[in-house]
């Protein structure tokens, strides 16, 4: 705040919340945000009914509450006695009518953007957030591996999902996200788990991530039922060829557009650049995607502590998908690959 | 567009697109939005991966993508060429660094708020919504109804999670979320599932909803683990008639106000006013929480055709909670019930 000269700073994200104060909530569409002025105390504001469990966690002991009928712009009204000059707010997740609505009883003169701040803080991971994002992986993998004891011709995507996300839950995720597709569904990217059923030479991509105390793992694995042709093979050796020697680039000082670019470089050599229709990976630990984004434009530079995914792949509509994506910590002298799950060509 | 006099119109929020267009995505933090220009054709703008789904679904055929290394932005640029008057937003639902980058390739005169026009057309289910609310609602009721077959003292919140999750991916819903909280956490309007394991006394809370075909379904119901003392079945009771009294209330013409304060003072006349902390419900079809919101301040009126959860609660804290759901159609003269999961205190 003093570098940037703020008087006052908000932070409405509640997964940054969550990161300053250790209290985790999904307000929905309530207002809730951690109110910092230059001078004072913080204050977390929050609806009421989660004020016990805030009390519990937070190590902001100062806390606000509003119920549903009453105007939560009244507090700040309160709070803020003086003229605020220069005001720190996350623009990417303040929405223009919350914007307009804290202006309304701020006005400030000016809005800047802290979220560039609060990003690079969070990249950087501390042993602990570190541990936790190995033990949500490590229920990812699990839960995987119980699950495709299912798989065989026949099985719906609907049956495989259902049973990983029973072998997740049992083994103690707090929720997560899951997507079974399979044969030509394999070929969107962000297809969507349906009742179709498994058939012989159908690749078998499963996408998806469990949440533990706050912090996530996303991993996704391409296997084939049955035989396959030999353009499937060489479609999944490229994508794997690209996953292992983009990771094994990694160090801190390379930029991200590098990175992405080795994948990229491996795919096209081998015919299928147009194939490949998204960016390399993207950054996790708080959030499914957060800072750094892995695409070619990004002149940033990996930094030790960071994770973030490493997730190449090609989808060609008429044959199928392969998409294969580790979660990878950047060490002091390179990285450490956090998902376990081998990904050489397994058959069903 | 014309009672407004707009130039232009941008939706953005992921949920309305599929309203409109019939494409269903999530694009993540990727741009992705309907463009309608008053006097053209409306273009879809979307990542290019969701190019052939969306080639398939969508209505509007006009469709624009970017890769992640390319500025969607610059789209927008080709797309207008001349001066905007007046844009219409989504100012709930878009982000203030959007609409940064949004003013600087535009630079409209003045941005007009359309969340509420679009809210008032997505309130009124047509007979299309109303049957996928009713297919996602009786996947939920179904897995519900079987996941608890498992309960028993010595069962984990977690275990119940895992089986009524299973029983609805297995019944073909896309996703959605689950709380399953017992005993002294059920006082937590916005607990978290856990591994603590059901005792004899407990309340067992479960409240979530499953979404299929982008429609949700949203049902609370409260269970009682072996015997309960005699102020546990008077919170029950108290609520359950809250919930009875206010659905049986529910009109056309009748304000969302009104229907909050018929269930408020059933509760405040038991003596448990102070524990009931939420709103009485809230809108659902496209989205688990949607206009409209209801809770004593707001005097909108209801109307057919929309749907809404009633869900009052009761929380104490050395106690337990007690919350019971339904998700109610409003019709010409009265209301629908779309939620059949009995409610009457169910000893399991």
């Amino acid at each position: 705040m003093e570098r940037e000269n703020l008087d006052l700073v908000f932070v409405t994200l509640p997964r940054s919340i969550y990161y300053f104060t250790n209290f985790n909530t999904n307000p929905h569409e309530r207002f809730f945000c951690l109110y910092i002025p230059i001078d004072g105390e913080p204050v977390l504001i929050l609806p009421e009914l989660d004020l016990e469990e805030a009390t519990k966690k937070s190590n902001v002991k100062n806390i606000r509450t509003h119920r549903d009928n009453e105007n939560p712009m009244d507090i700040l009204r309160e709070l803020t006695s003086q003229q605020i000059e220069r005001c720190g707010i996350q623009k990417e997740h303040m929405s223009l009518s919350r914007y307009e609505a804290i202006n309304n009883v701020i006005g400030a003169k000016n809005y800047i953007d802290i979220e560039d701040e609060i990003q690079d803080m969070k990249a950087l991971k501390s042993s602990g957030e570190i541990e936790k994002i190995k033990n949500a992986i490590r229920i990812s993998d699990l839960a995987l591996s119980e699950g495709l004891k299912i798989v065989k011709p026949g099985v719906s995507e609907y049956e495989i999902a259902a049973e990983i996300q029973y072998q997740r839950l049992k083994h103690g995720a707090d929720g997560g996200g899951l997507m079974v597709v399979s044969g030509e569904k394999s070929a969107l990217p962000h297809g969507r788990t349906g009742n179709r059923k498994l058939q012989e030479g159908d690749f078998l991509l499963i996408d998806g991530g469990v949440m533990k105390e706050g912090y996530v793992s996303d991993i996704t694995r391409t296997f084939v039922v049955g035989n396959i042709n030999s353009e499937q093979k060489r479609i999944y050796q490229t994508v794997l060829e690209a996953n292992l020697t983009a990771i094994d680039a990694i160090k801190p000082g390379i930029s991200f557009g590098e990175l992405d670019q080795i994948a990229r470089d491996i795919i096209s050599d081998k015919g299928y650049g147009k194939y490949f229709t998204h960016r390399l990976g993207h950054g996790m630990g708080l959030n499914n995607h957060e800072y750094p984004s892995i695409h070619g434009l990004n002149k940033d530079t990996v930094k030790a502590g960071m994770v973030f995914t490493i997730e190449p792949g090609i989808y060609m509509p008429s044959v199928g998908g392969v998409r294969i994506e580790d979660d990878v910590l950047v060490t002091e002298d390179g990285f450490e690959v956090l998902t376990n799950y081998p990904k050489e060509l397994t058959i069903l």
